[in-house]
């Protein structure tokens, strides 16, 4: 299959199924279809309603253009009574099946985990959830921003308790959803070498992914220290709280750069170039220990300086004084990155429904056999014809499952 | 190997080398050993400096008590004439090699790729960087708050513009070196499986895991919506774009509360609830669409409300009326939560140094072969011995090697 000195893409060989919806399903098979798997993803009649959030254009979803690149749709009514059949044949044909209806939906559908063994004794089945298969959380809605809530990330986006009355803010996009999908692409992988390889076990196995527990799991220290010294870790607004100068400053134009300069060299550097070498010989900033201390007066010095010139200005003379530094990258920003671009994480698609999109690429990168954007996210059951028909049912059968309504 | 009835750990069998420091990389090879992997972490004589990071009692981090568990350490100089050879017989034993020191350094320091792949044909190589191992911005200093600002991730953490003049905050750990390290392992499993499987290509790969990519992956619709619509995504603070009532609202004791009540039943709930039943019949919130141009209007009649009660008070309140919300978590709210108890998210583990330590459990949760705490950070070099006796160093050897001060 492979051409001399062209590897296989990674997951070429691997058959996806996925009855997902929103975000954390969806993005744990676009992370597999990016690096070659076959997805196919089963939707409702009226699509995945993830395809409704975002910007429009004719009443195409941007966000699905990426969303939903590198899948195979099926559009059916997983109410039907001739759903079960269908889904069952094709997880017999395929190596994982990627879930994330709240915990028991799919044995209500009679899709239980029996049944789907029964179906593929070898089956590898993710489900992800807001709280997990098990506990007494197990039945609550999911909710992402609550699911971040629980996980801790949300307290410790804020600024210092006291220093001002605005709620802790959200990361502006579903970060726990992502961080949960690509957890349960990393525990698929993992279960499928183990069972797959030589000298594996040949077993199935099913992956319990929460949207808090894969949150929580990032929060480093903040477990281990309340535990053994009572300490609840707080937010620290722009800042680090333990290195210092590290935080965002604003520039004449309205926008902020980060400044980490918090060495010894990199923090002299700084001086030097804010024409206060007098800095680093004040007693209040010498050495990290006592600049943390003094952060709110330091960063009030490098605010008043930093605020005197337009974002470029300031770039350019932190760049040339090489000390690691950015602006916050808005969308145009990264969009003329020339890193990005050389890179191709920036890359402009054809989207036939679009025209030229810009999307994202792909991560990891393997040099030796790149994930490719293969096609971006198709129409509602675009590939229901050639899914049904690999599975083994016929044109008839097809053009009555449709007459009835069971798919699209 | 196995027991009947019970599989072997996920990751049995998997040798992984660790040279890794900070967070990236010893986060990738800790999701790996919590999944069984044998890691063995080369760290400098004088140990990994994230052990320096954070809360320390006695001279002991309680973060490394997390972040280097389940893994071997074999401490070593490796500027030492005699490292390259520890290395590279190291090397020839294991699947994986981990790193995440600046492109090129591996290779100033004798470990080319070329060097690498001698020593073993069929290595996978994961390299974790600030920006790419290509590319212009490949040597500049990988500093995470810098990379998640280039990820677009620090914009869009803030209040909406012209809102307040603070900073964009810092989301209070370094997520963009975990969300990195995550991506590692995953690509990592998908090249071993792609590697060792029936039909794969017995072939080596490396993977080029860039921290800010990692990062720019998540951020969903920015980049289409500006390339198609010149639409550059601002932050909105504790809210959501598209959704209202969505936000943390504040409450008596100073907690802040998650409510997302944004359908129509959840809406008109939360409003019988706050006894202003005519709510659901003013114009301005009839429908999402309408209380999302009015969300600023929503919000302030919320925290209003909210804030006339205890956060144990409303949270009894919301939960009796079924209105999806949550505390924002802190430390303590988390380490006590019956649902991250009742299922090992939070555990308390012996760590021989620091007694009984608070630990956060293991993502994903594999019910059929669960991963382990199988012991906690060790010692610098705690392993040495052991770990050069393996790769075929016998006493006398290994103890001159500790003489001249190669290993610790």
């Amino acid at each position: 299959m492979t051409q001399p000195g062209i590897l296989n893409a990674t997951l070429q060989g691997l058959r996806v199924l996925e009855i997902g919806h929103f975000v954390a399903a969806p993005f744990c098979t676009r992370l597999l279809g990016d690096l070659g798997a076959d997805v196919v993803k089963i939707e409702p009649l009226t699509g995945d309603p993830v395809r409704q959030w975002g910007e429009q254009v004719d009443g195409r979803s941007l966000w699905w253009s990426i969303h939903g690149r590198n899948k195979r749709s099926l559009a059916m009514d997983l109410k039907a009574a001739e759903a079960r059949d269908i889904v069952l044949r094709l997880v017999a044909q395929c190596d994982v099946l990627v879930e994330n209806f709240r915990p028991g939906q799919l044995d209500r559908m009679g899709l239980s985990e029996t049944t789907l063994k029964e179906a593929n004794p070898k089956l590898i089945i993710a489900r992800i959830s807001g709280y997990g298969q098990t506990g007494p959380y197990r039945d609550r809605a999911a909710f992402g921003v609550i699911g971040e809530a629980i996980g801790g990330l949300r307290h410790l986006t804020n600024h210092p308790p006291g220093s001002y009355d605005l709620p802790p803010v959200r990361v502006g996009v579903s970060i726990g959803d992502s961080i949960a999908g690509l957890y349960a692409a990393f525990g698929i992988m993992a279960a499928l070498w183990q069972r797959d390889r030589a000298g594996g076990d040949r077993a199935m196995r099913t992956l319990d992914v929460a949207l808090t527990e894969s949150v929580f799991s990032m929060m480093e220290a903040m477990l281990p220290e309340y535990g053994r010294l009572g300490k609840v870790k707080q937010p620290t607004g722009g800042g680090i709280a333990t290195a210092a100068p590290s935080n965002a400053y604003p520039t004449a134009d309205g926008g902020f750069m980060l400044i980490a300069a918090n060495s010894e060299p990199l923090f002299a550097r700084l001086a030097e170039l804010m024409g206060r070498p007098d800095m680093v010989r004040d007693a209040r900033f010498a050495g990290n220990a006592a600049r943390v201390a003094h952060a709110a007066e330091l960063d009030a010095l490098i605010a008043g300086w930093s605020g005197t010139m337009s974002t470029a200005e300031l770039e350019a003379k932190l760049t040339a004084a090489d000390i690691p530094s950015s602006r916050a990258y808005t969308a145009a920003d990264a969009a003329h990155d020339p890193q990005y671009l050389e890179r191709g994480m920036v890359r402009e698609v054809m989207d036939p429904a679009l025209g030229p999109v810009l999307h994202s690429g792909i991560v990891p990168h393997v040099p030796e056999s790149p994930g490719a954007i293969r096609w971006t996210g198709p129409d509602i059951g675009a590939h229901s014809d050639e899914i049904l028909s690999g599975a083994g049912f016929d044109a008839a059968a097809i053009s009555s499952l449709r007459q009835k309504g069971v798919v699209g």
